[in-house]
């Protein structure tokens, strides 16, 4: 299967000059989306994974489902004010401005093994902001899982402490 | 297992007064979450479900693990303007002020049966928006799907067109 296929391209979203790479029909294909679940999953079966952390909101869909696949935790990384309990939050910087990510202070327990999981790999900036959180509750990041990379913005650079898995490369 | 036990409630969040029904110890413990997916699964195993519908951003959780282990498509139900490509959206009231949802106009096709997912019912507000839009894209509701339901808030009232499933009502 192309996965490839079940990419829609869309010019200028959110903002002029940038293009969009929309997973929506990837995830709305039922076979698709079983197909690059189980592509991950097959990437990590061996890993001894403990949890998995899944970036707001996107990488909630494929990191759920890839918790489920492995059998293994899922752990939300949310926007500011979303977590309930006491959480350690994160803030860093985007192109325009900062941006801050929170996640639940008993959420990893110091020595479990993460994988941290999104839908796409950019810049690598809320990634990274992410991969701080982990760490900082002490969890060993094992990988980083993608379904698409962008090439260009060489985020995979900004990622450090585990290797990082990509089924696309655009 | 008891999935009581994997709930954590909190009192006055996000304000004074509400009691906060904290899922995310749940989604976090590997058998608890993969449990819930199965009796989840369990529900709808014969009812030839052609796409989940999960409300942003709690529900993408369930909903995306639901729509794996069912080999089924993931369909978003999104907040204004996160979504790419030409979308169809519904104002709703809450208890002060409105809010917005939105689904790509090609999400669903006139037909395909829909289960709705998410983790908690409450007053049903956006459930029922979502089904609005569900069925202005021609599909039909088939059932909904949640972890837990608030009982004396009444939400499944509001919600037409199929059963309503719930794991734990508290």
């Amino acid at each position: 299967m192309n996965l490839r296929d079940f990419i829609r391209d869309i010019p200028d979203f959110p903002q002029k000059g940038i293009m969009f790479r929309d997973l929506t029909p990837l995830m709305g294909d039922a076979d698709a989306f079983a197909f690059a679940v189980d592509e991950l999953a097959k990437q990590f079966r061996t890993d001894r994974i403990d949890k998995i952390v899944g970036v707001e909101a996107r990488g909630f869909i494929i990191g759920a489902a890839l918790a489920y696949a492995l059998h293994v935790g899922f752990v939300p990384a949310r926007k500011p004010g979303k977590l309930p309990y006491k959480s350690v939050r994160k803030e860093y910087e985007l192109e325009y401005g900062v941006s801050i990510l929170e996640m639940h202070e008993d959420a990893i327990k110091p020595g479990e093994r993460v994988l941290i999981v999104d839908d796409l790999l950019a810049t690598g900036g809320t990634i990274s902001a992410t991969a701080d959180l982990v760490q900082s509750l002490g969890g060993d990041i094992v990988a980083y899982a993608f379904l698409v990379t962008l090439k260009d913005l060489a985020g995979a650079s900004k990622l450090s402490g585990g290797r990082v898995v990509s089924l696309l490369d655009l």
